[in-house]
C-alpha cells in the first residue's frame, strides 16, 4: 500500500488512515535498515511529524531541509521512493540522505550537521526575491542544534529579513546524547520558562512546543498553527519525539541502534577498539594523556576510556571546531590531548587546525576514523580528501597504519611526539603482520618486500597494502617481483629513501583522492630530487564518490588489485 | 615613562597615576600605528580596560587570550614591550597579535575570530588537571561573540567542567557594525531584560554588565567584583566602550580606522574596487546576483552594492560558514550569489565549500582578496594555502587574475558560469595588460609572450606575471628570452596546451604554498602527460610566513626577480 501511496491525496486521509499510514512507515524502515543498514532510531521517531508535514504541507513546491538527513525516510517513503527503498544505501539506489538528483521533493543536500537552518534562510531569501511563496522548512534534530553554524544561522535571521520555519526534533540525543548550555536552555523551555522562550524570539522566531512529536494528533495541530503563525514571521516548533520510536530495542538503546549494519556483516570495528585500548593504556600511566570527542565516542571505540577517565575526557557535541581549539589550548596548557573523529567531519575545524594547533606548533595528535572511503553514506561522507587537506599545512606529521597493530604503535609512539600529528584509518582493520617488530620513525617508511629494486610499490594503509600484496602473491607465481615499501608516514615523507631509490618505475597506492595526495607529493618529490624514474598513481580521480560497498567503489575508481596487476604485468613484462 | 614601566609595580600605583598611563598608552598607541599601521580603533578602546585588568590580576601567572587579537597593543606595551613597540608589525618585529614566542605574557596565538572562549575553556582545564590556581581570561569583542565557534564553547564550559572569566568588550562594531540576534540580546542585556541574562546563566556564566568601559574606576571595580564571584565559577563581564576612544576621528570613523596604513603607503586597493563596479554592473541588469559578506564589506570594495542593492546584499558577520551555506542554497534557489572574503578567512567555510557548494555543484563565486603574502599581520592573515585546499575540491573552478582587468572580465565570465568558482587575488593591484582583449574561456590559458618555446615560464597571478615580465626584460637586453604563459586558471589547468608544449624546461611561478598548488599540479600533469621536460617551481617552503613586507617576504621565500633571474641565466647559457 506504502508502493501505491500518492502525496497529493493525503490531504483527504482521516486521522485513523494516517495513524495505519505512521505504523506501515515505522515498519517498512525497520525491515529495510535492519537489511540495507542505515540510521534506524532518528527515522522511526521522525514518523509522525513527516506524515503531519505531508498532510499540511504541499511538497515538493514547499521545501524541506533536513539537517544531516537521518530522520528523512519517512519523507522519502512519502515523496515516490517506496517502490525503490529496498536500495537504500546500496550502489545506485536510493541514498541516505536527501540528494536532489534523486526526486524533485529533495531541495538540499545534506549529511554534515548544522546546515539546515542556514540553507532553509537561503533558500527562502531566494523565494522572496524570485517573487515566490512557498514556505521554507529546516527540520533539525536537537544532537545537530549544538553545531555553532545553527547559531550563526539564527543569528542572521533577522538580517536576512525572510520567513522560515524551523522544527527541532527533539530526542535528546545526537549520535551519543545531547550534551551543553543550549540543551539545557531547550530543556528549560519544556518547562516553560519564559526567558528561554524570549531569546529564540530576539533571534526572531515564534515558539510553539509539542510535548509528544510522536503523537500524530498533537503534530497536526501544532503544524496548523505554525503555518498560520508564519504568515507573520519565522516559527521554531519544538518536538519532543522518541528515538527509536516503536522498536523497543531501539528505543532503550538509541546509541546502539542510531546506525545499523547490514545483516550479517562481520563486526569489524579494530581500528577503534585498539584506539580505545592503546589511549587507556597511555592514560594509565600518564596523567596528562586527554581525549576530546564531537558526539561520536562509541563509535570511536571510547567508551571505556569515558568510563575509565571522565575527568579527562570531554564530549562536546557535534562541535568540531571547538574541539580542535580545546585540544590546542589544552596543549598549550601542557596536558596531551587526543581528538578522535571521523575524516570526513573533521574538514569542519580545517581553519582551527592551521590556526590553532599547527601555527602553534601544539602536540595534539588527531585519530582520524572511517578515512578513506567509507561506502554506504556516499558522497558527503566518503573520508578521501584528509591526506590533501591536511598535508599542505606546515608542521603537521601525517601517519597512515598499515594495520590494527601500527596503529596500537603509533598511538605510542605519538605520546613523546612534541609536535601536532594526524594518525589516519579505515573503520575495519586487522592485524596483518603480526611478528613484526620495528619501531616507529617519524617520516620513515619501511620495506615490506626487497626484490631487484626495478619496479617499487610504495602503499599508504592498510587497504592498499592489501591490494599489493595479493598483486605481488601472484606476480611470484608467474616468477615476477616488485619492491614493495609502506608509506607509514604521508607528511613528511621518506625523502632519504626516495633519494636512494634506484627503480625505473614508482607505483604508488593511496585511499584518497589523487589530487594533493601521497601519489602527487611523491611525483613532485621525484621531479625536486630530478630522479629519471617513471611514476604511476592509483588514487581516486577528481570527483565526488557516490555511495556504494568499499571493494566495489575501489573497483571503480580504479585502486584495486585487477588495474594494480594489469598494470605491472604491462611494464614488467 | 612607559618604558621603564614595570607590571609587578602597577599594584601600587594611585588611581590618577592609573589614569596617566591610560593616557600614555593611548598617545603610544596611536603614534606608533600611525606610523606602523595596524588596528588602531580596537585599541583604543579597550586602554582602560587592560590596565584594570593589569592591576586586578597577576600577568602572567593568571593567563589571557585575546581574541583576533586586535585589542592587545596595550597589553603589549604593558608587558615589557614597550621598548620594542616600534617594530609593530615590521619584519621581526613585534606582532599586531598575540604570539607566544614573543612573550610569556602571551599564553594562546590568536588572529582568526572566534577561538578566545574556547581556548580559555581549553587553558582551565589544562590548570585544573594539573592542580594549578591561576585564572584564566578570555577577552573577547561583539563582532568575535556572534562567530559560531563562540556559540560551541559556551556551550561546552559546563561539560568541561571549569571557571573561566570571559570579557566581551562590546563597541558595537566588528569591523563593520555588529549585526544579528545576538547582538540584540547583548542590547538586551544593557536595558537590564533578566531573560537575556538568565540565558548566559544557563551556559554556567554569571553576568557582571559595565555600562562603560572607558571609565578607569568602573573597571577597576567591576574586574574587582569579577575576581570574587569567580571563585564560585564563570564569569561573563560585558563592558560596553567605544571604538577608537579618545581620538576623535576615530571615534566617528570606526571602520575606516580599523585597520590603519602606514603612513606614506600609496591608496592601493584596486582590485576590491574593480569587484565592487564589476557587481553594482551585473547586479543593474540582473536581478538574480546577490552578494554575500562576513563583516568585511568594505574593505572587499562592496559599500556601493550594499548602498544600491540592499535587498540584495547581506552582511552576516563573522560567520564565515554560514556566509557560505547562505550562497550555496541562493544558489540551489535560483539566485547568482557572489561570496566575497578574506583567503585567510575563508579556511573557516573548507567543510561548507566541499559539502555544501561543491558536492551539489551550486553556481557560487568566490572572490576571494588578500590572497597570497598579506605581509604586515603575518602567519594567521596569510593567504598563501588557498589554491591547495581549494584545488583538491572536485566541480571547483579556480581563477587568478593576471591584473585588475582581468579580474573585471573574469566577474563578466562568472555571471553564465554554472559551476562554482574562486576567483583569487591580492589586496592591491593595476591594469598591467591594457588593449588586451582576449575572451576568458575556462581552463585556458594565454601566452603573454612567445619566444623559441625552448624555455616556458607559467606564473599566476599579477604578482608572479610582473616578476616575470620583469625578468623577461632584464633577459632581452641580454639577447635571451623565453616563453611566458598567464596561468589564469589553476584549475582546471590547460592540459591541452600543456600537451602542446615542446619546451625542456618548464618554470612555474606562484603566490602560494608549493604544497599541493599550481607547480605541484603542473609537475604532475607533466609526469602524467609522460612529457620528458623538466620543471622548477618558485612558490613558498612548508613554513608558517612571518610578518614582514610583501616584497621582502616573497624574496626572502624565494619567490622573486632576483631567484628567477639567477635560475634563468643558468638554464640560457
Amino acid at each position: 500500500m506504502l508502493k501505491d501511496f500518492s502525496p497529493e491525496r493525503i490531504k483527504e486521509y482521516s486521522h485513523s488512515r494516517l495513524n495505519v499510514l505512521c505504523d506501515e512507515l515505522r515498519r517498512e524502515i525497520y525491515e529495510t535498515v535492519t537489511v540495507c543498514g542505515g540510521h534506524l532510531a532518528s527515522n522511526l521517531g521522525a514518523v509522525e511529524s513527516t506524515v503531519a508535514l505531508f498532510y499540511t504541507f504541499d511538497f515538493p513546491n514547499d521545501k524541506i531541509v533536513f539537517d544531516v538527513g537521518h530522520q528523512c525516510y519517512a519523507y522519502k517513503l512519502l515523496s515516490g521512493r517506496a517502490e525503490r527503498f529496498s536500495t537504500l544505501r546500496k550502489a545506485g539506489g536510493i541514498s541516505g540522505f536527501p540528494k536532489r538528483t534523486e526526486s524533485v521533493y529533495d531541495c538540499y543536500d545534506t549529511g554534515h550537521a548544522g546546515t539546515s537552518v542556514s540553507a532553509a534562510i537561503g533558500l527562502a531569501k531566494a523565494r522572496d526575491l524570485n517573487g515566490e511563496k512557498h514556505e521554507v522548512i529546516a527540520y533539525i534534530g536537537d544532537g545537530s542544534f549544538n553545531n555553532g553554524l545553527v547559531y550563526e544561522a539564527l543569528n542572521s535571521l533577522k538580517i536576512l529579513n525572510t520567513k522560515i520555519l524551523v522544527i527541532l526534533n527533539d530526542n535528546g540525543m545526537s549520535i551519543s546524547p545531547t550534551v551543553g548550555g543550549m540543551h539545557e536552555i531547550l530543556s528549560g523551555i519544556d518547562e516553560n520558562r519564559s526567558d528561554n522562550i524570549r531569546l529564540l524570539e530576539q533571534f526572531g522566531l515564534t515558539y510553539i512546543g509539542v510535548k509528544n512529536g510522536n503523537d500524530l494528533e498533537e503534530m497536526l495541530d501544532s503544524l496548523k498553527e505554525a503555518q498560520e503563525q508564519l504568515k507573520n514571521g519565522s516559527v521554531l516548533l519544538h518536538i519532543v519525539t522518541k528515538k527509536g520510536k516503536g522498536y523497543e530495542f531501539s528505543e532503550e538503546h538509541p546509541t546502539d541502534t542510531h546506525g545499523v549494519p547490514p545483516v550479517g556483516s562481520p563486526k569489524e570495528k579494530e581500528y577503534s577498539e585498539v584506539l580505545g585500548e592503546s589511549l587507556c593504556s597511555l592514560a594509565e600511566r600518564n596523567g596528562k594523556i586527554a581525549i576530546v570527542s564531537a558526539a561520536m565516542k562509541e563509535a570511536l571505540g571510547l567508551e571505556r576510556f569515558f568510563n575509565l577517565y571522565p575527568e579527562r575526557a570531554f564530549d562536546v557535541g557535534i562541535c568540531e571546531e571547538n574541539a580542535a581549539v580545546l585540544c590546542a589550548s589544552m596543549a598549550a596548557g601542557g596536558l596531551k590531548p587526543y581528538y578522535a573523529i571521523y575524516s570526513t567531519f573533521l574538514q569542519r575545524a580545517f581553519d582551527e587546525i592551521i590556526h590553532d594547533v599547527c601555527a602553534q606548533d601544539m602536540p595534539v595528535t588527531f585519530c582520524i576514523d572511517r578515512a578513506g572511503i567509507s561506502g554506504a553514506d556516499g558522497e558527503t561522507h566518503q573520508g578521501v580528501f584528509d591526506l590533501s587537506y591536511l598535508s599542505l599545512i606546515p608542521n603537521l606529521t601525517i601517519a597512515v597504519p598499515k594495520d590494527t597493530d601500527e596503529l596500537r604503535k603509533m598511538i605510542a609512539f605519538s605520546e613523546t611526539y612534541t609536535h601536532p600529528i594526524a594518525i589516519r584509518y579505515p573503520r575495519s582493520g586487522k592485524v596483518l603482520f603480526s611478528g613484526e617488530d620495528k619501531e616507529i620513525e617519524a617520516g620513515k617508511w619501511e620495506y615490506l618486500k626487497k626484490s631487484n629494486g626495478k619496479v617499487t610499490v610504495i602503499a599508504a594503509g592498510e587497504r592498499c597494502l592489501i591490494i599489493a600484496m595479493k598483486v605481488l602473491q601472484n606476480l611470484e607465481k608467474q616468477g615476477k617481483s616488485f619492491d614493495l615499501i609502506n608509506a607509514r608516514f604521508v607528511k613528511p615523507l621518506d625523502i632519504e629513501l626516495l633519494r636512494s631509490l634506484e627503480s625505473e618505475r614508482v607505483i604508488t597506492l593511496e585511499d584518497n583522492v589523487y589530487l594533493g595526495g601521497l601519489g602527487a607529493m611523491i611525483g613532485n618529490a621525484l621531479q625536486r630530487l630530478d630522479k629519471p624514474c617513471k611514476i604511476k598513481s592509483f588514487a581516486y580521480r577528481d570527483e565526488f564518490i557516490p555511495q556504494g560497498g568499499v571493494a566495489a567503489l575501489q573497483k571503480a575508481y580504479g585502486v584495486d588489485c585487477e588495474e594494480l596487476e594489469k598494470y605491472l604485468l604491462e611494464i614488467l613484462s
